[in-house]
């Protein structure tokens, strides 16, 4: 059938400029798209300011809805042109998409919730979409590749953290009490992770001579321990790096050498020429 | 004697729950066993909060007794089935199973003892031992191999660390003075040790224009010699990985030494050719 | 034309002078530009105390106009010697030149504007100027280089941030709100860059219970992402040190490319056999 | 004659005892040694806590005068042994032996003088030469050296970091102003230190939207530049590693091949004998 042929170059056509960043109309759909979603954000964030709140009210909930609309509008061209539309639907940026829109019309049945306002700020996370068409891609990904490679070491320094915050905050709660803002231990919990990260507010601090003494090895520790994720990083994007750099699968089909450069056309061992893929 | 086969039959049954995870109802009572450590301390923790402690009192009193039943049932079990008793009760993991249960039975002869909290939250430790089991056995093997490789190196920061907040501590009383809260050298130490580690609590800090400019230079320091500890593990990381990395599993069939490259030809011992794989 | 070439010489001897370091009398014009500049900055820096700009008046306007004289002079003999005189105009270091003498001009224009303060301190760019000639240009170019290398990476490490800081800050509003000092989402945005990067002045810090511990999981997070940017920066310093210390000076004599290995025995781009050394 | 060479095997003995620690009884003095300076240090930090000053004076005189005259008779008798005499009391351990007893006898002669405290604490340094004795030389070594290596480094960040507080302090006086704290620009810079170490006092924080803006780049900055001391430092510590692991100057005089071990023993490459040196 030649209409449905029509529909689907449609279909393709609306792809290519939703879903790819090649095109001239890609581009610009991706650069609008983006900026939409920083002034919904921004609107988000102004709004929440007492004195604009009362002021422009009307302008608030205006531009709220055009953005609603004009995601509305993207989510269901996107839908509308996906093929697996389940899979995209119950992807994590499916559901980002429809949380993006979703606040908006709760709030005409259930006026006033306040907690939607996180969830409006969520929809800022689609910026990365972004980084997925761009060239940052492969940075982006370098750093993903590192977190996950170091996420199980991550995981056992942060549950060793844990339990260290949790003993300190104990053993603080005990040297200094209630009498000088150590009122509780899970109060103590949080001064110790104030501490040990080195953030220090200073809301809570040890007042006696022996929770000073205390807090000070506290703090050296925290000072200290910092180097272990940054190690453990730095070795994983280390490893990574030279991966990339040194792609050592090349084997010379004549000298059966390794260790070739990616760009090598000739085996720097016996001088064979490499048939390239 | 057959009865006592059959006894020694249920102890190597019991010994496989205790301390293995390989089966079923070994992995189950690591799983209860965990839940049980972690309900116990969070216990401690809310019983703390004043408001909560008035009210629930009898729930947190059934609770621990709970606990502290169970968790002494486990410890003879354990001393029960291990072959090497005493080797178990003084090892690290013996005195943190016994100090688990020991607080509470002498909160009935010494009713009150607050500091006994403390060693009612040190069972969190024994959350540890599952980490022995389960597969994050490598990564924490990894971590603890680089502090003990740097171990000495940080020990040698750490006390150059100690004599520079000492000094640093002297200079700012002598600078600022007990006007400006700096009403003693250990009260100095004390800010110098907040300072150098980057917490900056705040509650004491620097007035003068001489004492802000020390400080300033303090700061910068303690910012750049962070870098120390840093570098020290990120070395340490980075050897145990490369050795972990690069094939150190041949092993020459004439001298039997391990160490070769992974282009040897030739064993770097006693010379012998490799026949390559 | 001898005249015009007497001209030449004198442009030929300025030009060294200033631009170059080699020669006695451009090393003292070095020390007495880098003198002159710090003087300069600090009478910017020590004006701005109340105390002293009342009683010393006279002195710092002296001062000021003595200096701008000097950079005056400087300014114009340089554009004199130089021969591409549009192009260091609207070069960097031409911009901050004139940016160095401009305000005290300005002033004489409109009287008390309060902004060209920061303009006067900006002067202090100028310093850098002197390590190109010095010999710590290798040392300032590796961490440029660096940089350089990282930037894509930081980006996107720091686009990462600012989306975190927005959701985090959201979120914190809607936990503790305005009765605790989150008055708006902009200043939660604030607490959370505060948090998150372990400064924690205190000036706003969580009060409830819920509110504590969310911010002591944006703590550990920020503690533990520090390790990306240390991470990021040592790889490219290492990869940097690396190029330079490894031999990549082998030239290959048939197709004159570079980047050979140490090890290469044939030109890795063309098969030429090296002849070894 | 038989006298002064009697003289002379008792200066050799004394050498021993004092300068080396290969006998025990050079074991014994340094361990004497080591705790002498560590009470006397402790003594002087005591007597600085205002309550037990009053109660004790006659015991931290006492106390004080006692260590004096240890550190005088050991002062003499370095000198005594030693053979460069002046060569000694002009070295970096002269002059803090020196420090170490002149302030008692100068209180002598000036009494009351605050300031000698800190040079009674400065004694705190001799405890450094007891590392040059002990197994502890390698790892303090390998951290001076690295400190020594990246010196140049260190020093071009530093003083960028020194012109970037500079502009942002007084970017951030003309934003803020007196009226909110910042009220000159040495205060400024004073904070702008305090904001880019991450140390975050609180006693001066931003008060304006636009100051809370500008204040959150500056901390994003200060927590993204920690990176470059770190990744310096790191770098070093890998490259004086490496060395130390890895002699690669070592050729293979059959093959002429290089990149052998330093416990090779057989050429890896062809097999030919090492002859060792």
């Amino acid at each position: 059938m030649i209409e449905f042929s029509e529909n689907e170059k449609l279909k393709r056509k609306i792809y290519k400029i939703i879903f790819e960043a090649d095109t001239p109309a890609g581009k610009l759909f991706d650069v609008v798209l983006i900026w939409s979603i920083l002034l919904s954000v921004a609107l988000v964030v102004v709004e929440s300011v007492h004195e604009y709140h009362e002021k422009y009210q009307i302008f608030f909930i205006a531009g709220e809805w055009l953005f609603t609309i004009l995601f509305t509008l993207e989510y269901i061209l996107r839908i509308y042109v996906i093929r697996r539309k389940t899979a995209y639907i119950f992807s994590f940026f499916g559901v980002v998409d429809l949380m993006a829109i979703l606040p908006t019309y709760i709030s005409l049945l259930f006026p006033g919730t306040h907690y939607l306002m996180v969830i409006r700020i969520l929809r800022l996370m689609r910026v990365f979409r972004v980084f997925k068409l761009s060239g940052y891609l492969t940075e982006a990904t370098i750093l993903r590749k590192a977190l996950l490679a170091s996420s199980r070491k991550i995981l056992v320094f942060l549950s060793s953290i844990a339990v260290l915050v949790v003993v300190i905050g104990a053993i603080m709660y005990v040297i200094e009490g209630p009498e000088y803002g150590f009122k509780d231990i899970p109060t103590s919990i949080y001064w110790a992770v104030v501490t040990l990260t080195t953030v220090g507010y200073g809301d809570i601090s040890p007042q006696t001579g022996v929770g000073q003494f205390f807090a000070s090895v506290v703090m050296v520790l925290g000072y200290a321990i910092i180097a272990v994720p940054t190690g453990i990083m730095t070795v994983e994007l280390s490893a990574i790096q030279r991966k990339k750099s040194i792609p050592t699968t090349k084997v010379c089909p004549e000298c059966m050498q390794e260790g070739h450069d990616g760009d090598a056309k000739f085996c720097k061992y016996c001088g064979h020429k490499f048939i390239n893929d």
